[in-house]
């Protein structure tokens, strides 16, 4: 198993989860996820209890889903509202697993382990996505690559140079000298530079002329989260990188949830505190990730299947992989443990 | 194996079958099928037991198939009728399986099992196929699930109601009593409503007025057919249960013969003896047939599908599965033995 | 393993091989090929050493080639000339297996096995593809099936008459007696064809009349190239089996470098001593080639999945096949001497 037990994962995105039912693979299990008629999200094992049929084929009656095959109708609670033949007596021992789930941050989270173990204070703290004065989007791609590699890959920006070259690399700021440290689960990669001239960029949206304080701050959270930290400050308002509100500052958010030893979900998207209403900048932020990230995808995908295609060969650890493999170790410690 | 040895099983609608050679894999084993001058159906491993060619590549050469790799041509008996080089001497023990075969009920029949055990008599009793005063025809389709998934769906009805939700599902019929019993190796299950009202179809084709029985009654006969025998007739015909012939009658037929352990071969149609002269009839029974069984197929091979998917969870059986669950023992029971 | 270690295998066409990184498995290992700035070539594993993105992917600077994930810049020679960030001391103990590498006979050649027992001296020795006074062109061919089929193929003239049935097949040369011999690890199908009436397309190039001496004499040289001599002498030049230069002669050429246990690379061509410079006769030749050596591809594809769906049966050896059998054993006491 390449993945953390008794954690929530990103199961999808708030808007993708509607009336009609969702299937989609979490960690290796089949989840039909769907919401009840009060907007509440319930998530099942995807497979009918009678004859397996996907409960996400079936037909969505009140708050439950009624298998498509032979009528089998599951409710929220994972067991029959109704058996096939209407007047047979309800047998409860018939039912599906449920997967604890909360709606948090814009996204939809699963329980992936004991459900009695599930608590909501447990949800990783993605903040920006969902703070006063904040405004978050982004969108979902499949990756056919394990979770790992991509954790490998946000926490590290030395690749932006080459993968990235025709969009985002080359830029001077790669060269600045880079901190990583490690607390408990957290691991940060951060790199601030005081007494800089803005970017064009920054500068239009700090509004104001003048030399700033620049930060890039990537922080691993357990068990897929990847969140970046970027922003300017204008020099006098004296922030730190302990604490930089002071200026425009948004946030990469990066999520990715295993679907097998070899796959997973990429949630992707930027939060920022800055031209909160304009949904132009929102569209161009979305399109330019959706670019980048599309150049990651080619690159982890390929790599995925070069460590099949190498037996004997294994991955190697330089000084820019430190980010990355101090997230690796707090990935096995945590597996370990559960 | 999942498949009854020392069988019978379809291979092919007799029209499938012609001069030129037909390959298909059958219980796992590859075979192809050919008719020779007079008429007669062979059925041959499908490998040149030269260099493995398949013999369905091959060429039809009077009623032998010569292999188009280095041309050693093979009789209808399995053995060389000539080398690959024309004046070397012929080595009857360079030779591949023969399966019995033979033309029965519209369909080429092979035997799977030992050869010398085969037996015509042993052909499954699908006589409404081919007696006097029927007509059938139907139509073949790939199915990618285990051939007992299909014969559980057949012997229900219920799920007519859901997966047939738009085509012939919800009729009133189904919330009659239906009546399982296990006879042998048969089983069936009948559902008989006495002094009833005929639905529009059968009315037209009965060409009388007035109230009538009617019927349905499902039977599975193995290794892996169902049949499924329908109509009405006057109810002063004095028609029982066991004998129904004064009115207007039909059999849904279902074969559905082994490819591999998760695939088969779906072989269908509908057998009549009203109107049997009426080609148009034919036709729209056929179509309205190919509709209903691709709502089964979908529903089939996700259901295959989710089996593999998730492997911690096993198939239910409730009342109304009860035919499937008979039909399941008697094909356990008959592998046993066999 | 099905193939012969510590040999020299035709990797690619000499022009498939430019400044542009080539990646190609050759005996189920992953290389990279490329020409260096003075037009020597350079085969390495196709993997980056640091995070194993094959190197094919990879930016060309100099005689190295930068990877395209984190830049780690890898030299001609397999060790590192910079690392991903260019100040990090280099660390030449992250490398990449380099394979010997060889241009010979129009082909790029690399060395599977212990590097150290490379010797150009044992580059297969295909000489009329380089020759002074002859030409030499073909073509590449991705095939579906274990090398060794191919030579079985190659080996036995046979086929063609089926397999070739529409393009080359049915010729009564066919007909003549075969000889079969093996010299040490060389296996040689000789036909000697004295004083017949020479067919159109050779009384074409040799430019005289009269009666003519004819030949064809199919050589495999391990580990999987055959050659075939083939070409016309007037009779009263004396030429002989053995010396045969006074007419026309051309040589169809064929490797089948393995790729995996049941894929291989095939290199096909034409080399000739006649019309050396008529560009129009090598684009005809190529073209026909093409033709029938797309015959052959369809009936080895075919044979290999034959081969795996019917595990029951095996490969029989026919006087015909004396040839290949010859051939496999040479290849199977070669692998068992490696």
């Amino acid at each position: 198993m390449t993945f953390i037990r008794n954690r929530w994962y990103v199961a999808a995105w708030d808007g993708e989860v509607g009336a009609a039912p969702l299937g989609r693979k979490i960690c290796d299990e089949n989840i039909v996820l769907y919401r009840k008629l009060d907007g509440t999200v319930v998530a099942l094992r995807d497979a009918c209890p009678h004859r397996l049929l996907p409960l996400s084929m079936g037909i969505r009656e009140g708050d439950a889903l009624r298998c498509r095959y032979h009528g089998l109708k599951i409710g929220a609670d994972g067991t029959p509202d109704e058996m096939p033949l209407r007047n047979d007596p309800i047998n409860k021992k018939v039912c599906v697993p449920v997967y604890p789930v909360t709606e948090r941050h814009r996204f939809i989270w699963v329980w992936i382990g004991d459900a009695e173990k599930a608590d909501v204070e447990l949800v990783p703290d993605l903040w920006p996505c969902s703070a006063e004065g904040w405004t978050f989007d982004g969108g979902y791609t499949h990756v056919k690559c394990d979770y790992r590699l991509f954790v490998d890959n946000l926490m590290d920006l030395t690749h932006e140079t080459y993968v990235h070259s025709t969009s985002i690399g080359q830029i001077e700021l790669m060269e600045s000298p880079l901190e990583t440290r490690v607390e408990g689960d957290r691991v940060i990669l951060s790199r601030w530079m005081p007494d800089v001239e803005p970017p064009p960029f920054w500068r239009t949206f700090l509004g104001k002329e003048g030399r700033v304080n620049r930060w890039q701050i990537c922080e691993f959270i357990e068990p897929c989260s990847v969140i970046i930290d970027v922003g300017v400050s204008p020099v006098d308002a004296g922030d730190t990188l302990e604490s930089h509100d002071s200026g425009v500052r948004g946030f990469v958010i990066d999520s990715m949830t295993p679907e097998t030893e070899t796959s997973c979900h990429y949630f992707w998207g930027m939060a920022r505190n800055f031209a909160t209403n304009d949904h132009g900048v929102t569209l161009r932020m979305k399109d330019q990730q959706n670019i980048v990230f599309g150049e990651d995808v080619e690159v982890l995908e390929a790599q995925q299947r070069s460590i099949a295609e190498n037996p004997d060969m294994r991955l190697r650890v330089f000084n820019i992989d430190a980010g990355g493999a101090h997230a690796r170790r707090v990935i096995e410690r945590l597996m370990a443990d559960g």
